[in-house]
């Protein structure tokens, strides 16, 4: 198997959120309306994107640890530890962060979306869609 | 911005599915039952997989191709082209593949999973839970 594969951040978060301990733990705990804004050699893959769709963001969370396998879940020491594959803790040997959001706008290389939780600066990674019904596929 | 993140495999998906001529286009689409075994070093991170819960797999899909930013999507040329990042198109920039399974039996290293479209020998980068309702997390 490779030893690894080599990840391109496609953009960046930017929001209000700047450290972890301020950070709500999903997207739709209080996180506030953020920016993110795409590299220009990938324009022609967001040529679709339109306010008012929900889609999935991935992430890369820079300011995570690879080297944790198992935690508290959210942190909290009175539950019982579990492996992090169970959790969604930033925290884990590939720390990609899956984030659904609403698009509030669309402004060339730059959307803005709500309830992303993510920290400023962190890179973007990709965008898919939202899977409806199969016959919308 | 960094120029790249290294993302290493922890895992390998064993299907029957060896060619994406073959592979259907989503899991839930007629995906034969798969096997997804994990490299020893991330053993503690699994141990709380549980048989009969869903699970999102991230992939790394080593067939795809990175220099593509419009599709057709599903490959159906009757279908005007989109940007990749409002499709599920393998082919993109990061080319990370999100699935839902849900899991049929785990066998220490090994579980076996329902709905898997990922080739054999795919590389899994990744296991994060379904989020369920907002007071159970």
């Amino acid at each position: 198997m490779p030893e690894s594969f080599a990840l391109r951040p496609i953009g960046r978060v930017e929001s209000p959120l700047l450290d972890r301990a301020a950070a709500p733990k999903q997207g739709d705990e209080g996180s506030p309306d953020a920016w993110v804004v795409f590299t220009e050699d990938v324009r022609p893959a967001l040529r679709d994107l339109a306010a008012g769709t929900d889609v999935i963001l991935l992430t890369w969370l820079d300011r995570a640890r690879r080297d944790v396998l198992v935690v508290h879940p959210r942190g909290d020491t009175s539950r019982p530890e579990q492996g992090v594959f169970t959790t969604r803790s930033p925290d884990r040997p590939n720390p990609i962060g899956l984030h659904r959001v609403t698009v509030l706008a669309v402004d060339g290389l730059r959307i803005q979306v709500r309830d992303l939780e993510a920290l400023d600066g962190t890179p973007i990674v990709d965008v898919k869609p939202v899977l409806g019904r199969p016959e919308d596929r």
